[in-house]
């Protein structure tokens, strides 16, 4: 790997693509975005991301930059550099997204699914700095997961290490997005404390929730916002998905044995109200032994997050 | 790490003790076995050891000797070369065993958990020959697990990798040998497959099971036994733990995303009467992408798993 000290980084997002050029210390020298124009197709956002790519790049030699690294979310094969269908990019398949950078720029691309990216970025500048066995995950629209083992970003076979959204914690609990029953991410993402809020509606005619929002458009982010104001049915919604995600957790610490967890957005904005709950079914699901060397945190780079995550791909080894 | 042509493997079971001499290839040029000493405390033991290793390197000189690896029930330090309290090893608190062998022969010594060690075993002599993402596990009176990631043994923070035993399967499960309810190991291990022959026994009074044994003495090998020759109880009861076992591997396959799964003892002597059972629930609970770079097979070791388990921590690196 060359040491040239600058490196680009492209975030495809299925509402936001942006490309910045960052030194190797993590310092965004210069940074594009737009709205994803995911309706046009993929050649419309490849092109767009080759422009924002120059524009990031003018003035840069060629020799003064070390690769380009793309975060993307998955499937996509990270050895071939191909991204296949991900759900927030329609019309995507088997598009090979390295290959048409590689020959545009002439310069050395990696691709990394979003999760395993932004792994790489907490665990060097953010709430992982310092271990060795990290997990990141998201916490939001989906669940899922980046692995640092000994010090590595962990991919598995195909790409798929870290799935721990898609692990079941209830047989015959609630349909998944996946196809499955009862997976962590239908018991526990955003949506699905939305969906668990406008389930029990009905039970709670008089939560400070239904004043703000009714059982059709409430979202993750209501749920939140009521139980901060210090509402008794939604800190119970909460409390009811982060004893799930305190489940998966510990069903993940008993394999991995890491020594930090990193959670993401609804972690970042719930704090304690969901990280309380979490730890107390952490401290019945996981062995003593486990925990002891084990902290659960939130995420810390916030928005800086997606910008670091692509070009963390080239600051590994 | 030196290249000398020999390795010594010590094994420390509950119930037998053994010392081998072997080549780097795995062949065993010398063996030592003795019921172990387990009632008399752990200076008896590490007695009967220290004795039998220097009998099996009788006659090699100490520059032929690569390094001793000692491998045994946890928890234990590997980096640190102590065994805490195995279960099977009552009396033990805190031997400092890599010492002892160390002072005794002024040779390197590696510990590694019995789980560990036998990953390694399979992992270069055995069913997980050519893979490089393999997670061995045990399958008799407990279930444990050792992880080779990315062609090396992953131990995780403080060596509890690979526990998956306990993870959560049951959500107010039954009890736990380790405290916990509803674990894996409480609804799929040997012991627990004759638990549960027993608590069904009064709905199957005609079971082909109660001609061999009774309620009170029925174990897991009789309940493998009767299923064998074609009782539909004890088909029953074996399906009913290997569906278990299935989604515990599916929880692992999401999360490790390895390409074999290499299963122990259960799985050795009960062939497709838990591996049928087992792949349909792991159909249900795994991502047919996680699952199509996947096989689960049993081990291919037996007997000479323990003696090459030991060898193997100096065949690493």
């Amino acid at each position: 790997m060359s040491t040239a000290p600058c490196i680009v980084g492209v975030d495809i997002g299925g509402t936001k693509v942006a490309c910045v050029l960052a030194d190797a210390g993590g310092i965004i020298l210069a940074r594009q975005w737009q709205p994803t124009r995911a309706g046009e197709g993929w050649q419309a956002v490849v092109n767009q991301l080759l422009e924002m790519c120059e524009a990031v790049m003018q003035g840069v030699s060629r020799e003064g930059i070390r690769g380009i690294g793309i975060s993307c979310g998955g499937p996509l094969d990270s050895l071939r550099g191909i991204v296949y269908s991900p759900p927030n990019l329609p019309g995507w398949d088997a598009v090979p997204i390295v290959r048409l950078f590689e020959e545009r720029f002439g310069l050395p691309v990696r691709l990394e699914n979003d999760a395993n990216a932004t792994a790489l970025a907490e665990h060097r500048f953010g709430a992982g700095r310092g271990t060795r066995n990290m997990v990141f995950m998201t916490w939001g629209t989906g669940i899922g997961g980046g692995l640092i083992l000994d010090g590595r970003l962990y991919r598995g076979t195909n790409d798929l290490a870290g799935e721990i959204g898609h692990i079941t914690i209830l047989q015959d609990g609630p349909p998944c997005g996946c196809g499955k029953r009862g997976c962590l991410e239908a018991l526990a993402s955003g949506p699905s404390i939305a969906r668990r809020a406008r389930e029990l509606a009905g039970d709670s005619p008089e939560s400070a929730l239904w004043q703000m929002t009714s059982p059709e458009e409430v979202t993750a982010q209501h749920v939140v916002d009521a139980a901060q104001a210090g509402d008794i049915f939604a800190r119970f919604v909460l409390t009811e998905a982060a004893t799930y995600m305190g489940i998966g957790i510990a069903n993940l610490a008993q394999i991995v044995n890491p020594e930090r967890v990193v959670l993401g957005t609804i972690a970042v904005k719930a704090g304690d109200l969901v990280l309380e709950p979490l730890r107390r079914a952490l401290e019945v699901h996981a062995w003593s032994r486990v925990r002891q060397v084990l902290t659960v945190v939130p995420a810390e780079l916030g928005g800086r997050a997606q910008d670091l995550a692509a070009v963390c791909l080239w600051l590994e080894d």
